[in-house]
């Protein structure tokens, strides 16, 4: 069977997440909204519109599996995990790799907020000196507690620091991942300030940076580069030296 | 087995989700932090600081059941949900009822922020004027986008309107009727513009409320009131009629 991913086609976003693990899995899927021969960001569109269609989404990102059409990314990667061996299978393995994905996903809304602090529809320009307020926060309060919280968890892993769950890769690893890349993005100097006393942290992102299938994908045109329009954006009033 | 829940005991919160649930399906629970005899707030934070315990949560809610400790309000209910009949059976329905949540969550998030748009560990009155901005995009923009798309999920489940999911009660029925009662707390006037053209997501509401287990709670000290710390606030400049 052949997933379908719907995502917005410009950006890595929330649908990055989703990407990661079925890359990593060797998951057969297409990323509709970027290939037109597959429907397009036409094809998306009419899903979020139509409520005929079934469990209509609220946002991207989405995906098709066979007959099921799941929305919210960390619900698609609990599912995506039981399926493709990315979370342990036990209950308790699973809730604890859904709780750590979930705890990501909420870093992953204020790293958002930090350059939309006021409104989403409106322009960052618009928005500036909020921004720079809320940025201040964010890299001083907010990052780091979230970055210790995570160092801790590794640290406290009884099967040893190399994965966030157990002895093995699971999707929130890959997720941690891509928050790390997009703080080297967005955040370089808040996060190499940070990088020498979260040193399990940053050594999972090389890890997972170097596992074959990651490796390939992140230089395959698979990969959307990181840009102005995504959730990490790079903008150097928010993050001085 | 008697369910444990740790959250902040002022304050119905995110917290106040997983007690619906605990209540509309009779479990047996301790409030813990509210309730000295159980060990009281020391006791949550001491497990908010302990690694050696197991699996940490990053902040509260969370619950314990047995062995698990659980954290994540969408994840606690998926738990419950599959447990205590909250939630449809199928792959597809348990996937639904989680999406729909971690949707109300999102909303629950912009509430929040909508009083705290800068940081949550300054007061309010340090970040009014952009609450102000930022409480006016949510009343135009965001709310009828959320409360347009919970009204159209009712009016297109093919079981009919009463419930969200299929034909029967789901701990998401729960939580938009806590999403309502708190709107009509923090933002009654925003509420009343909308309420006439969401009549089934108003209704969704009073018949939750009715429920025997859901009225009783309301009414009994295990509820704590709305108030002024916690998510749904009522600031009138942020609400102008």
């Amino acid at each position: 069977m052949k997933y379908e991913l719907y995502y917005w086609p410009q950006i890595q976003g929330r649908g990055e997440f989703v990407r990661l693990a079925l890359e990593e899995c060797g998951a057969e899927y297409v990323d509709v909204a970027r290939e037109p021969s597959a429907g397009g960001i036409e094809a998306m569109l009419r899903l979020l519109g139509e409520h005929s269609a079934g469990h209509r989404p609220f946002a991207p990102p989405f995906l098709r599996a066979g007959e099921l059409l799941i929305g919210q990314t960390a619900n698609i990667l609990d599912f995506l995990g039981a399926r493709h061996s990315l979370a342990p299978t036990s209950e308790a393995g699973r809730r604890w790799t859904l709780q750590l994905q979930l705890t990501l996903s909420d870093l992953v809304d204020e790293v958002h907020d930090t350059h939309h602090p006021i409104a989403g529809s409106l322009y960052y320009e618009d928005q500036k000196p909020e921004a720079e307020r809320r940025a201040g926060d964010f890299v001083h309060q907010r990052l780091p507690k979230f970055l210790d919280y995570f160092e801790q968890v590794l640290q406290h892993n009884t099967a040893g620091a190399a994965h966030l769950v157990g002895e093995r890769l699971s999707y929130a690893d890959l997720s941690l991942f891509q928050l790390v890349a997009g703080l080297q993005y967005a955040y370089p100097h808040a996060l190499g300030r940070l990088a020498a006393t979260h040193t399990r942290v940053m050594a999972l992102h090389e890890a997972v940076k170097a596992r074959p299938r990651i490796r390939a994908y992140l230089v395959s045109p698979r990969r959307v580069p990181f840009n102005q329009k995504g959730i990490f954006r790079r903008y150097p009033e928010l993050d001085p030296p």
